[in-house]
């Protein structure tokens, strides 16, 4: 068993039978929808899942889980993701996938985040492997990127095939590297008070626990 | 002359040879960018104008300004918009037109923003007379309307011919009734860190002086 599979295992023991269940984006949070289609047909579960991007909304339809929209089912029961960064008070960087709105607002929704993680994932601080992603609008992109660049990282268009990558929500993502970020939740609020910034992957006090698998086992954080 | 025009042609007076202009969206931005027009053609002037709409954009070139892109000239010299409500610290309530992030990230980027208003627009406190617009991403806007609620406010989602209103963006616009917004500042952030908000229309220390017409003249706000 993988890394990965290890602890997307370990999370998906807390999905119970009639729960409202986020389903997370990126490749940890893939193999835990797989597991949570496994579990809803060995155990004969009803589950209702809510997707946090295209993706996720198709694999959860394809391994079985009954897909609903966030605003029929507002109050989602347990959400399981990943993350691209874990610090050691749980706060986060997301969105290496895409899909940090819409992981966003699921998790805002959620009584119970779960993130899912190989231990490459954990930081001392945030900032020290990953960017951190925000998106953008299109309309003059590069100037949200000079205000961005004003806080004192190095901010990338991220691009696919030569073309501006676009999300979900047909916006653009800049990729911000940061040497770290100090105070995290002040970080969240200023970048999102910078007009034309929709969202950023800086996701503070949202996280209720983490699995964090090694070669070693799995390593619960809470 | 109306009182509309009266407040433009007051901030027109502003308007210099060889500067980057911010052409506003709305009906009294509208007349400012006709007679901007008008001074162009008049003395000769070379200005460039930086459009905060699709409409504003395709008025400017229909009057004669040279259009540009914000990308292309980051430091605009001088905007003039409109505004829904105006307090007495210049405090706005702008977005019923549609265009308040556009605006906001044009705002942002001039050195001198210039409010045309009739007195119509002035209020005692933000909320008085006019809903707030708030930008949100169509993914899950009915979770976002919920939350903004617990604000305090009454969202309603704009509607055209029986169809949801859609910015410039893609977006949706939640236009929220507040009894009174106290702490236009602290409001501003708190609705910018809501998951699905892309902007709000509050302009809290953006502009640097309204000109309000009323039937006794134009009266000058710093």
């Amino acid at each position: 068993m993988d890394l990965k599979e290890l602890a997307a295992a370990e999370a998906v023991k807390y999905v119970e039978d009639g729960m409202v269940v986020g389903l997370g984006s990126g490749s940890t949070a893939s193999i835990a929808i797989r597991l949570i289609g496994d579990k809803v047909k060995g155990e004969g579960l009803e589950i209702l899942g809510v997707p946090t991007s295209t993706a996720s909304d198709l694999l959860g339809r394809a391994v079985g889980i009954k897909v609903v929209d966030l605003d029929d089912h507002p109050t989602v029961d347990l959400t399981i993701d990943g993350a691209d960064e874990v610090d050691p008070k749980l706060n986060l960087i997301k969105g290496l996938g895409g899909a940090l709105v819409r992981e966003k607002i699921v998790a805002a929704a959620s009584s119970v985040v779960i993130i899912v993680a190989d231990d490459s994932k954990l930081v001392d601080y945030l900032g020290q492997k990953a960017p951190l992603p925000v998106e953008v609008v299109r309309f003059s992109h590069k100037t949200t990127t000079r205000r961005l660049s004003a806080l004192g990282c190095r901010p990338v268009l991220r691009m696919v095939d030569n073309a501006p990558f676009t999300t979900d929500n047909g916006n653009y993502i800049l990729d911000c590297r940061f040497a770290r970020i100090d105070g995290p939740a002040a970080m969240e609020s200023t970048i999102n008070n910078i007009p034309g910034v929709v969202d950023n992957g800086l996701f503070v006090g949202r996280a209720n626990k983490a699995m964090i698998a090694s070669k070693n086992g799995v390593r619960i954080m809470e």
